[in-house]
């Protein structure tokens, strides 16, 4: 599971740690990252053994965003026809997002951990995943603008469903760079550390809490708060209560129940 | 309106008072509560005289959750075949999820006031309410991933409109408990008190304020923010439009004009 | 463009500056205020040197909602038959909102400076603008419900998607006036500011900004921010492609790309 | 189960037989009918031995839609402001539309046999049945028109469902009436019968046919058909998944799958 | 009333007739058609006398569709830059739709009067008609797929709501001519005629009929099956609610049912 | 391209032709047969030569849908947990819905050619093609039901949005069997032919057709048919703007209108 070119993938304690590996590149998004993140969160989907993903970058920063050599390749690849360049381009910006609608389909719970430079496409992936923690001085910013475009793997699709919508229109207009207090301060990350150090080991303790719960429980509540992220409340509630109907009947409850009245932490199958 | 076994409810001053008083079983949701529940926002709904509704617990805490013996019992109720057992377990979550329904649905604003515990399917309850305060010390924890369960009458679902989708996820998903304050730097309290009398108080003088407006603008705003919740802006537009066509026609404005010109007190009919 | 009675509008730097102008009545909203409203954005929609817009008002405040004169003037219009005035009221209503929905599908982003009164329809001005800020002791209030009315241009649509569910209620239930401060920690107002200079300079420093990016990001960026307040998020990952699809083969990438590299500030054609 | 005034229930081979029984009335919906049909529907959902309904009328007739008495009886309650007016009428429609609410959302299929009048309310009726059959010569009209109303329990949401939009607009609209031939060719009805002794003889015969099939799978294709007339194909692909998660666990695909091998009838549980 | 270049139009006992007036160009839509459309049918909203409206079109042919050279000229207007041509022709296209959307949201019913070529634009601007009604030999065809573009003005949109699927597609990936008598039978037309003087003959009687019901009546039922083409039965049934609670106070059902009682014509208010 | 087990594929004139190809097991459904048809429609819709694609059924019959085996298969592979169970199934069921769904979003249009038996999965499968066609005494069956199950890889998901509702209920019901000229009298077919030699022929030459217009135009056509079914209409206005901003800017529309000029026949690029 460890030979991918953009990333380092390690697993401990049912937690998988996705590391994003090109530090000389500042993290930069190539077409390996586009294409390998699709395989992990395959593998992580379908590996009963994991139950809670950390995201985070190697050396000094968490990711600058898209690789622009490989935004201005597509340009090359453009030809005269208005409109098969159209249909080419909306293609890949399709192919593009499913990247990151692995991460955001992904069964398990995925925390991003950010330190350093979080810019443009890195923002559009934390958007996909389910919590954000940060170190104070992690830098902000939804970068796109200033490459002239608007941002279209997920930010200003995802991210209004995560922070207020009056600043998250400014920042996306003025591309301003925040810190990991303000980030705080309107709900894009949860909490922040003192140190990337004391981040990884505060996120992994997260993770490692949340690996421990009913792997069946975790799953529902992560599929009811994604579901309603879009639908109806009334929809919402006849969904959970379908759902429910078969994994109420699991063992999970026993388990959980009688470790609850014996005070002792319950153990669950994968 | 007072042969209630779980609940002892009051009217004073056009507010009804709803105290859950099983305070020797930390007011744990038995069947006698999801039934009389209905039954209660039933008539609240009818009749005109009440124009507003504080929920709050009596004893030291406001509600443990669902009671774990109701739960046990519903085991014990299953059959052999898995797919007969799903449906009668399917309309069994739709039967308590109508409880909590009777709250959202009824028409006047209902204000939960919050202290001590406040576990499980009391954290459902309170999402179904209009508005929600509490102590400083009140203890709030989404409960059911606990018991190995995804919640399924309300928090799941509800929740995800009034806090931010960060905190939500973590709270869902860990259990963690927060306190008064926590709750109310995460928009899910809009105020905290010293204590449970202040807190009383304080929740009543809203209360009280609510229900000396005009109970037919008051009962339009609510059921224009429900309907937010899930329809689009410009359907919005149109159902407020199509409301007021025959609201404005009502004698509430001419006597809240006069009123305000005349910088006296408006009395509106209930 | 500037015979308006109700507002004054100039330009400079690619900034329109729509000022409310009738200050010795506080800036109320009559005939002409609704009807030059949508000339104006209608105006500033159509021209490409445009950009970015800023709204405040003249005088000591922001404004004080809809003109009672106008609003006792529809009285007088009613018939006999209920249901024939349900039809004009329906109608009417729809007509006023028409006005903010000139704001709010302007094209260019819109931002409020904000400050004294800003009551009633002033509130559901502001919901139709992107972004607002305020002085620290502007004064906002839901006033609707004190004259016996569920507001119906706006507000109760727009607002929910803007602050936290629990404190919107509450706002528009009892009509409680919050100043700046309060308004910026619940996330109606971005920033807030000592003075209305400094509000004025601040917010024209922020649209200039916005003015200087690309106008064709700026656009797709508002549309999709747009989008996603009433859509899915699968649907707006689709739209966003078929956008770029044709806006990714504009010039604006290329002439931001050169700018970024040769770290000059980029000029976009309007 | 036969205490009904307005109606005749009786069950057979696990198929209930609904009459309307005022044949002195033309079967007019009077007060008791509104009450009782959402008694009778309560208790056909619940009763695990009915598998499917028929709905027929006693007499000459299916029935001529609401008593105008009952409409008339309305009007006498009306006060003096339109607004609480208002919101009394909105209830009681709410109230009327959940009697054939009680039929759509009925578990089991139900077939309606419609035979000589089925006007106004008698439409919104058979629109919330899964099927409707008519003796050739039966007379359908969209009666509400000629009473000077917007027919609202029922024909005008349903049956945009059933019938093309526009034959729906003109009859709408016009009131004009079609026979049992016309109703077929439309969509409106499945098949038509020479007698009414052939229509009731030929409805039991289909509604024989569905009681014994699985009445898991019966349920859940309902439940399914049911959900695609507000839903989203991709949303509806998910939904069935999630039902089918518990169902496929059932007994009755190997009952069903044996008895398909063995070429026998099949005998499924209730 | 009368001074349009691409229209004529008469009024006579309530009904409206609008007859496209180009026969000499086969009432190709110009641009004095795409304007005036507009203008027409804001006139006939605002004309209370007004209360039902036939289209048909002069001479041989209903209309060949949207003006060649007008197409053509549009693109004269393109520059360089693909991107801000993108944008004009976005808002071009949805300039033109807004034409028939003016037709789409008349409150009162717009019957179609279709003879000889019904082709390209004249589709979708049937489409955008209450009800169609044809000459047996009339010819239809989506003819926007031989000038190598999809339809956009409205009848990829709104057909598909018209007549079913697998037809739809077949007709519009195909661009085949279809007569009225097969038009009638996928229910894209009402019913046909033998000769263009039958066919408007037919047509205003039926026109006639409806504008002798109650315009109150026939507003909301047209409304409520507007409303129904996008939304759930469910939001259905509350917005008819809603709507009759002050339609139902009209004075229009007393008129309806003292005619309905004494066998006499009623006679509504405009 | 083929090296399939399941099917025979092959391409002339621009039109793909997928043969199910297990004529000795009635065509039935097996694991390759669901894996393969993902990879066929990958490659038909990455493939610019093909236009068009015609499925049918290798020796005397269409399919007769899922394979036995596969399913009971399924049985096997079910553990203690009803819990884990149910995610396997629910899994398993996304897994095979994927397999049609590579039908429905294949950007070309794909139509169906059937002759003998059409039952079960492969009323699932055709329900998820553009149109179908059919000999007169094919058979068709919503089989499912009789083997103790709700049908849920697309038929009772896609099937509504094709036939009407009263038909559709029926036969999911029942699983009666109607033949080809019954189907094409519900709309379920767009026509019959008399041998099986008669319809691949006709069914040719249709999409001989649709392969010689502009593939630009084509899939702008499907897109937006495929994107009602699902939206509003004010949604899929808005949405063809959006996507003819760039396609109008291709050079078929020049190429279409020369030819149309000098009456010849176009040649589109592919």
């Amino acid at each position: 599971m460890n030979d991918y070119k953009a990333f380092n993938v390690s697993v401990a304690d049912k937690v998988a740690h996705v590391v994003i590996n090109r530090p000389e590149k500042i993290n930069a998004m190539n077409a390996d990252f586009w294409r390998e993140i699709i395989e992990i969160f395959q593998w992580i989907d379908d590996t009963d053994e994991v139950r809670a993903v950390v995201i985070s970058g190697a050396g000094k920063h968490f990711s600058s965003g898209i690789d622009l050599m490989m935004l201005a390749s597509l340009g090359s690849q453009m030809g005269k026809d208005v409109g098969r360049n159209a249909e080419k381009l909306r293609r890949k910006v399709l192919e593009l997002q499913a990247s990151f609608n692995a991460i955001d389909q992904c069964r398990k719970p995925v925390l991003a951990a950010i330190h350093g430079y979080c810019l443009g496409g890195a923002i559009d992936m934390i958007a996909a995943c389910d919590m954000r923690y940060a170190t104070h001085d992690a830098q902000f910013s939804i970068k796109e603008i200033d490459i002239g475009m608007a941002a279209d793997v997920g930010t200003l699709q995802r991210l209004p469903r995560i922070i207020g919508d009056g600043i998250m229109r400014e920042l996306a207009y003025t591309g301003r760079t925040i810190n990991g207090e303000e980030a705080r301060s309107i709900g894009l990350v949860n909490r922040t550390y003192e140190s990337s150090e004391a981040l990884l080991d505060g996120v992994m303790g997260i993770a490692g809490e949340i690996a421990s719960k009913s792997p069946i429980a975790i799953r529902g509540t992560k599929e009811m708060i994604r579901y309603m992220r879009d639908h109806r409340v009334d929809d919402g509630l006849e969904y959970v209560a379908t759902w429910n109907a078969a994994m109420l009947q699991s063992a999970d409850l026993r388990v959980a129940m009688t470790a609850q009245m014996s005070k002792q932490k319950p153990e669950f199958e994968d």
